[in-house]
């Protein structure tokens, strides 16, 4: 699978701006805050669901009521359209 | 722990008129329907982490998008203050 | 999807003993017991991860520390293949 | 919450020896690996649960089959008692 062309990602990026480049790593990442530990870890299982179901999985990490996301297709390198995929899917949980 | 006097159980039924007595056991119970599996096993996982936190657990079971909840304490054979608290705490799940 | 014939029923219920028809239903079902409510909440959190990749959920019961879930493909009426390949995958959990 | 004394950390490490002070900051850590995404997402559920039930909550990255889990107690700025038990807890989960 190939790295998203910078078309491709500039267009991602534009539409979902709170997505970020990761300094340093062809990677994208999202933030997330939430009102507890309980809410927090009831969308981290949404997203294992999602995971799973797209056999892509995200290197997060957890604090309290906070959620970092980073994508990124360890096999290719960097950021392909798996990666975008699982993006899309976690926007779409509204969260 | 002793069971609900009726008093008590009428003034948790009146405030909390989505829980209803359960038919042929000393029981409450509510149903609950989300929009897919993900939002339903997503409050599950979010009840089971107040059930553990008040040590006190749910007889309940899920279909899908839905999930229906029993509380009754096992050890006093029937409705107590645990089971309220913990249907409180369901509640305040705002869900 | 058509409901399994009776000899790849009965294969299967030759082969994985811990399942069983389910009385009065065209379902089948296995009792699940553990050493408390996490292990079998964690046990849950796999068998939600495996139903939502294979699109196919189950009918189940948590009373603390058992699990009973039951497997029937509603558009279908009964057994089908679907259950079967998610009873397969829950037994390859290796509980 | 006061900080744990030089002995009462170095028990703790010397009896818990996955656990290991983290460099650069006043924290413990574990590296957990499991076979699989499952695997690693049912301990992370379990260990929310503990965390949920002891009030306090780790600092945990998760990637597809490894967890890391750091713990320190905010208020305290640094490793205490509150600490030791969530780390016990989880050792107690026997992964």
């Amino acid at each position: 699978m190939p790295r998203l062309d910078p078309a491709a990602r500039k267009a991602f990026l534009g539409e979902f701006p709170h997505w970020r480049e990761v300094a340093g790593r062809d990677a994208i990442s999202r933030h997330f805050k939430f009102p507890d530990f309980s809410t927090a870890f009831a969308f981290m299982t949404r997203v294992a669901l999602l995971a799973e179901k797209l056999d892509h999985h995200p290197e997060w990490t957890n604090v309290y009521n906070t959620v970092d996301i980073i994508l990124s297709t360890h096999d290719a390198g960097g950021v392909t359209e798996k990666d975008v995929a699982l993006a899309k899917a976690i926007e779409g949980l509204a969260v």
